[in-house]
């Protein structure tokens, strides 16, 4: 085969200073292809079982891939993979920016981290160099400060800056990391993990270009994409960002309301997308080199929520969770909670399923005033919203309490308050509603870093499946609201497809099936442009399927079970309201659909992965 | 989905005479392309378990594909299931030849053929119409006489003709199905099946052209197999054709020879296909719209044995069977054990291998010449191996003791020539070393339908694995001679892949990967072209699996179970001389890569699928 690409992974250890370049083989590459998959790699291969979340011994990958930084829209992605202090298992998290394709000018495929600095560091990596800097004076600060100070010092202001903010330092549990001051990486705590290791930053900066083994096709497929934009989905994302499938999840009884008690919520309309577009919105920001331009920028300068265009502005899943979840209808406020989650380095979604949580068991008495220190967590109170973000975000006050994530709150509060936490393995769901799209139920409770809204296709709740899906071999569309073998199998094949776009490190709108901009198909030769392989889309399916394997693995060697793949009891509870109303999860069709699941994944009754199927995925190195 | 593809299945009761046309939903292709994907669809739905392979609940399904007929190399091929009388489990047999091309053009995808005709007959198969004609006058003659009758009494020299032999009409267990007098549907005894049926022949002859739906990417991939054909492994075929293989598989040490003892034949040089390039050949023939012609015909006018080019000439697996298998070194009188083969309808592969043992049992003094009514069955006995096969065919003296296989005979003589017996299921092994090319006997062993050449990809034992393997994700060439869990993977992997070959009705050396004229990714590119389905090579392979899966579970319910998954006992007794003396399987390693197989495969420790594994590939209405 040919030699397709040659490439270099940051070894840094924080402890003793040292810092080490690894040039691994093209067959690692093709094998892993980078994100999660090189992640998970470095992890298991290193992190001892048992390790400490928070400890030294925790390793952070933040990874790039062989395809990012070629001149094609959705390749721009950064994925960060540590033991995860929120799930304590396998954490996983991807964002997009222009740090990762500047990151990949800068000489690296991946940056692996180990080790705690004895004070606050940041590491400056530039041109194939890397060398750690002092960051006492950034320590405390939040992240469009840090950004500028960085820029100024380094006097370059190309310079892109991925890092925590002081809920990282501070290690909330589910701290994010942030890159441009408002991309976030921003599931399962790595922003604590970083925290912990007393690294601020990475910066980079670069001038190298990608080898593109066939530009060729790449430019093809890049018009291709240009031509064909405005007739897909996601352009729906570019005129009003993903906030904008907030009237399509009302309209489907899907919109998590009332911490997920409904899927309808009255205030829907202030908080869509479309009113963000006709109100707020001052302008549509992208990634390197994409088209779709997607993300938001919001302004506001007048009224009791001010919010800086610096701090981006606020996605679906934001405006969902610190928004309907938490009864907001207030967009200005949901606007500057994701500011303040922006600055201070917090997961928007854990936050705000977070205060819901804390909302509902203020609604059942289980929390008070008294708690609170005054604060009236009542239904739709966004004042109380936007003070507990920046209380979790400085760990002050009430927001002490929550910082440490559910699972450590719920438990304090007894059984009554732990019934009425929604997340999966520690891990708080995200906007979607698991008794509508029914495989969602499954996925979160299986999935290695719990409930998590990026590692699966929605619903083949299509009257007719895309082109795209049906690339997959997933022929035949599925009711909604129900659960059977045929979902099971949807879930286990679209897992494995988006575990190959998070290793492969592309953005799920612009190549994941059911946006319907590019297609598996495309992604295939798009990898085969960029690297001269002769890639199919059976091995990116199995490049999935591998990472997926390897984050299992991971997960049973810290001891998980089948005990730890199950649902919130809220899933099991009717829903109120909507066309929805009355649909609940049953816990016989989920643990039929799980021991379906497990074997169909090839993993024991205890979800745990055969031997045959690691040796099957070409792992027999992970075989004990 | 587009709705890419109409077709038309013919169903024949040949109790009733009732002919009736079935069109399948385009999902129905999509799912099963064609091949033994659908023939075995309809042997599990309508052949109840323990039925008799040799009676009217048997169902034969001689079946095309959506891609047969197109203009494109190595496409018009057709193949046999029904309910096997050598292993009583799934029968599955694959020839290639003008006939599928031109059955196709009468308007038909596969001949399901249930029951039993009163008396003889042929079924005529003419643009979209089909009828039963009488065959009483063709009953009891060979193929090429049947063929010139047939032409005659339908006035049509371009009817292609697919029939059974005198072998088949009595029912020798390893008859085989002929087209064009020399191309056979050869393992299992599909042929004994259709005589069971009292069908001579299916006579086809049509003027439509498939559908195309993207006429140009066709013909750029028909160029560019022209282009490429002289640099291909393949082209070696075309020009001393597949016995071209003998010097190699003798400088390799896995030439069969003595009965599987040894792995090289002294004689090896007088039997290869050079030698039939500078002596016996007469010309090259080929199948429909294929430029690479590695078909023989050979002519022989004089000495004791005359051939008629009309039989073609024999192959690899022929010239090792029927030649060094039996110590045989004369090529005249192999093209005549051919001929013999083609004339009466008679496995070449079976038959040789099967002559070959009754003369290590002759040799071990359990066989004598008073069993075989003089014939003096010693090595290399040239004439006794040609009388042998005629008898065989013949249903006469010795050959009646031969004719109902391996297992049948070997119990009749006991425990000593049981051990001599080289055969899974009862299937004799084809000319493949297993001991040498060591996945081979994994895959010999657990294949539904027992020792098959056709349905694996040999050995990864290159020094670099070619560009076509890669695509599968397969990236490591491992040693040859041993055996290992990248084996195991690569034996199911290649597994998949050949059965969606011959579910796409396409040929293994002109797609097959090792061949290296077309690989897995250009074939998918073929199936989007003709059918503008959004394939992949993700849904080709799980095409190929799902076949798999119908195969086994169709044994399962038979009552197969592992004990039927095992190895000969020759192949754990070490090979003598040559570069691979000493060699051999031993039990452990045997043992280990069948469990971990069946997992790998989800299959349970019996060697069934799961019921998950089934879901898995759309396969619920296969669960009970």
């Amino acid at each position: 085969m040919p030699n397709g690409y040659n490439g270099k992974i940051l070894h840094v250890d924080l402890t003793t200073s040292t810092i080490t370049v690894e040039e691994p083989p093209d067959v690692f590459y093709r094998t892993y292809l980078g994100g999660k998959g090189i992640g998970t790699y470095y992890l298991l291969k290193e992190v001892p079982p048992g390790a400490d979340p928070l400890g030294p011994e925790n390793v952070l990958a933040v990874s790039l891939s062989v395809l990012t930084g070629a001149p094609i829209s959705g390749q721009s992605r950064v994925v960060i993979n540590a033991k995860s202090p929120v799930t304590k298992g396998m954490g996983d998290s991807e964002a997009g920016g222009f740090w990762p394709a500047q990151a990949k000018a800068a000489g690296f495929d991946a940056f692996i981290i180990r080790g705690k600095a004895e004070k606050p560091v940041y590491l400056w990596v530039h041109d194939g160099k890397a060398e750690l800097r002092d960051a006492s004076h950034l320590w405390g600060k939040v992240t469009g400060e840090v950004e500028k100070t960085i820029r100024q010092e380094l006097d370059d202001t190309k310079v892109e800056v991925l890092q925590i903010g002081p809920a990282g330092e501070k290690q909330v549990s589910y701290a994010c990391v942030i890159n441009m001051a408002n991309r976030a990486n921003g599931r399962t705590g790595m922003g604590a993990v970083m925290g912990s290791k007393n690294l601020k930053a990475i910066a980079v900066r670069g001038k190298g270009s990608p080898d593109i083994a066939d530009r060729e096709a790449l430019k093809k497929l890049a018009r291709w994409g240009k031509d064909h934009l405005k007739e897909s989905v996601v352009y729906g994302y570019h005129l009003d960002g993903t906030a904008g499938d907030v009237p399509y999840m009302q309209a489907d009884g899907g919109l998590p309301t009332h911490n997920f008690d409904s899927g309808v919520f009255d205030g829907y309309e202030a908080i869509s997308g479309q009113v963000m577009t006709q109100t707020i919105l001052k302008e549509r920001d992208t990634c390197f080199a994409c088209i779709v331009r997607c993300k938001r920028v919001v302004e506001i300068t007048e009224g009791p929520y001010q919010v800086d265009p610096l701090y981006g502005g606020p996605e679906y899943e934001t405006v969902a969770t610190l928004g309907s979840c938490c009864n907001v209808d207030d967009l200005a406020a949901i606007s500057k909670g994701n500011e303040l989650c922006n600055m201070y380095g917090l997961d928007t979604i854990s936050t705000g399923v977070m205060i819901a949580w804390a909302m509902d068991c203020f609604e059942h008495g289980l929390i008070t005033t008294e708690d609170t220190g005054g604060l009236e967590l009542t239904w739709g109170n966004a004042e109380a919203m936007v003070k507990l973000t920046e209380l979790i975000g400085k760990r002050e006050g009430f927001g002490e309490f929550l910082a440490d994530g559910m699972t450590k709150a719920a438990k304090k509060l007894g059984p009554e308050a732990e019934a009425l936490a929604v997340a999966c393995k520690g891990n708080p769901l995200p906007a979607h509603m698991p008794r509508v799209k029914r495989l969602l139920g499954l996925h979160y409770a299986v999935n290695a870093a719990g409930a998590d809204h990026m590692t699966v296709e929605h619903d083949p709740s299509y009257t007719e499946l895309s082109d795209r899906i049906s690339e997959l071999g997933l022929l035949n569309p599925q009711p909604i609201g129900v659960m059977n073998a045929e979902k099971v199998r949807f879930t286990a094949y679209t897992q494995w497809l988006y575990h190959s776009l998070d290793c492969a490190g592309v953005c799920m709108f612009v190549w994941g099936p059911s946006y319907q901009l590019y297609g598996p198909g495309q992604l295939v030769e798009m990898i085969r442009a960029v690297t001269g392989w002769d890639f199919s889309l059976w091995e990116l399916i199995k490049v999935g399927e591998r990472s997926a394997n390897m984050m299992q693995a991971f997960n049973a060697r810290e001891g998980f079970t089948s005990a730890d793949d199950r649902l919130p009891d809220k899933l099991l509870q009717p829903l109120k309201g909507g066309p929805t109303d009355g649909l609940r999860y049953t816990i016989e069709e989920f643990e039929s659909s799980r021991s379906t699941y497990y074997a169909l994944c090839g993993w024991d009754t205890e979800g745990h992965p055969t031997r045959a199927k690691l040796e099957e995925l070409g792992l027999s190195w992970l075989v004990e």
